[in-house]
């Protein structure tokens, strides 16, 4: 017993934890019917490892390093200050958005790359805000990713203006609760990062603009994970990382999603260059660019532009409806193979209400978690006790979920995880 | 005669034009006493081409393919999540702004790395008004890079509050005019982007704060052009780009500095999970981190900061008063072996106020650039008649200036210039 930490977990010992292998699904023949199969050999995946983080940190396409090395090489080094027009440098930000578009269900125009998510946020609650001048109410979430409520807290919305959705689960009923005519902005996690719980868009949405509230929808754990539908939602703005499930890279470019209908009243206000009607003008006042170029910024990351550029060739051959099939039938298998171990699940039972990952509790996630790495199965651990493990349905096997939950099975049976180190820096980036 | 444009510019075939050749002095003798030129074949430049626009996108340094990839194919590829931690991911923000700061005349802990110099200048001016709460107007240039502008119409400066310097030039008694007890902020560029001005920092900036105000410097266009000394000086906050002098690679991320007296009470919106005390805590609440870690918002563009990551090392052997040496002869070159040519120069005769670059006006300077790129002699072009020349002490030699000198007297005697089209976007980027 090293660790330093009182034990007030389950008994691990108990004997009616009979774990995985009990009455097994053919494996075998789910990986064989699977349609998006190929699609494992177009990552790079180390040696030994079992990846369940991809909705932290996506893996590396095949064909993505000499993408980038072309920029680097040829396009950078040779092409130098020309390629901005030569190598299609400026078109990128508009461009990678509307390759993006497919993927979130949006129309042409209304999606661009950009920035951070944290910095699209501030841009899109501002102009929500803006375009609601007579109300001072936001509706968001005490268990959104963090950076969502400190924008809230950025753009400047007052403390008794906030209505926070309960961290420990909320139905539509308790949201109704809080919208009213008062209320200018909900800001909503389509899937949320801790439990995977996928919310009905187009419902909220629905219910939302009954209130005359405006909708903005974090599509982190969303996109590249399901179909995303935010135009037949009647969604007003959006945005999402690249790096999770998109696999662009880490850190590579956020996305931005505003409604067409929207576009000519949107102000947003970090009005940089890449933003006016005429760049090269050189005019000294901000005009905004018609659509949704109003919402770009400043000059784009162009390296980490060209590594979201090389996933979304792989996107482009990705049918949705068989990535979502994947995904519900890699999570329900985990699922199943886990039930035995009694370790509570945060995620929802039914498919429909299902992201892509699976979050269960134990009392020293941390170190059981520590010890699945050490074993080479790669999830991550929230605080305070949350073991997250996700399903990118482009990499992934029902033989691996079979693996990755004999693996959870075996650290837990054999208390090996006893012998980990509490350690503060506990988090891997989400 | 196959421009469409009028030709009101000087007499060409002018008997007086004699050039570049006349009275040339030592070329090589300068050459092969100067220090820094070791340095060129550390950088990548293609075959044939005279690449004067290192102050719109750096050249590329022959090491940096090489950290790049193994950014990617290693750190992400096979590291994947776990380099957060383990490749040190995580603290490039804050490590890569302390390798900055030798370059701009700042102790560490005042200078970071993150998001576009747009976005740095929203933060830095928002944080700047937000410490002159009881002030309401902001001094900047008419003739300033339009994005800093922009910004200050984005932060919500009215217009009526806003004193702009004049285009056309200005002076520090000129300046002296605009400043007064109402104004909160100043805003300048170090060196002018258009004319190659350099400004009296440490004079202006004492001149400022006698009045109260704050400055914020945009360092764009001499980071890495000459020693900055920001400390020094007095400096409240800074922000400069790390694509042009520094060798960044196109859209590297931007640097930001705060002086170290205003962290404790400076507050920028751009409140995002980077910048909180303790990002992996994931409270509720913002908490702004001690220090200038508050300026941080989202999540790094990891493969561009592996490009700014790799031209800091050379940056680590670089002597910047021999840099400065060296700008001065280049730039002092080509002004002696242009002025036969009887281009106006925007860009001052003095030393002691000139950046990096000379531009040169002509009333056809587009069709002249052009014809200049077609030889090799790539260097831009601004708005509507400004010839742009950057001199990058680091990749070039004087033979290059005379070279480059020579190819704009070919070009304009012989009048090739005059078979260029006018096209609308003429632009590169700055």
């Amino acid at each position: 017993m090293t660790s330093d930490r009182p034990d007030t977990t389950v008994d691990l010992a108990d004997p009616d934890v009979t774990g995985p292998d009990a009455d097994a699904p053919d494996i075998a023949a789910l990986d064989a019917a699977d349609p998006l199969r190929g699609f494992r050999s177009r990552f790079t995946l180390p040696e030994g490892v079992l990846y369940l983080d991809g909705n932290s940190l996506g893996a590396l396409p095949v064909h993505t390093p000499e993408r980038i090395a072309r920029l680097v090489r040829q396009e950078w080094g040779e092409g130098l200050i020309r390629s901005w027009n030569e190598a299609g440098w400026y078109d990128l930000p508009r461009g990678l958005g509307d390759r993006i578009a497919p993927l979130v269900g949006a129309a042409p125009g209304q999606t661009v790359v950009c920035d951070s998510t944290s910095v699209n946020l501030f841009k899109v609650l501002t102009a929500a805000r803006r375009l609601r001048p007579d109300r001072r109410v936001l509706v968001a979430e005490l268990g959104s990713f963090p950076t969502d409520l400190y924008l809230t807290e950025g753009v400047g919305v007052a403390a008794r203006d906030r209505r926070l959705l309960d961290r420990d689960g909320w139905t539509t009923d308790s949201l109704a609760g809080l919208l009213a005519d008062d209320t200018a902005v909900l800001l909503l996690s389509h899937v949320d990062y801790r439990t995977g719980e996928l919310r009905d868009m187009a419902g909220i949405t629905e219910l939302a603009h009954r209130h005359g509230a405006l909708v903005v929808w974090d599509l982190c754990h969303s996109v590249g994970a399901l179909p995303v539908e935010l135009d037949a939602a009647g969604a007003d703005f959006a945005v999402g990382c690249s790096y999770k499930y998109l696999n662009g890279g880490p850190g590579s470019p956020a996305f931005l999603y505003a409604a067409a209908r929207h576009h000519d009243a949107a102000e947003q206000p970090l009005t940089g260059w890449f933003g006016h009607a005429d760049p090269f003008a050189f005019e000294p006042g901000y005009r905004p660019a018609d659509g949704i170029g109003r919402f770009l910024t400043g000059t784009p990351p162009l390296l980490s532009m060209a590594g979201l550029q090389a996933a979304l060739d792989l996107w482009d051959e990705v049918d949705l409806t068989a990535l979502r099939a994947k995904s519900l039938s890699l999570t329900s298998l985990f699922l199943e193979l886990t039930a035995p171990l009694g370790l509570p699940s945060l995620t929802p039972a039914e498919p429909s209400r299902r992201g892509s990952q699976v979050s269960l509790r134990h009392p020293h996630a941390y170190a059981v978690m520590q010890a699945l790495i050490e074993r080479g199965v790669i999830g991550d651990f929230r605080a305070p006790d949350v073991l997250r493990f996700g399903f990118t349905p482009l990499y992934l096997s029902h033989r691996d979920v079979l693996d990755a939950a004999t693996a959870l099975r075996e650290v837990l049976e054999s208390g090996v995880w006893r012998e980990q180190r509490f350690t503060a820096s506990a988090g891997a980036v989400t």
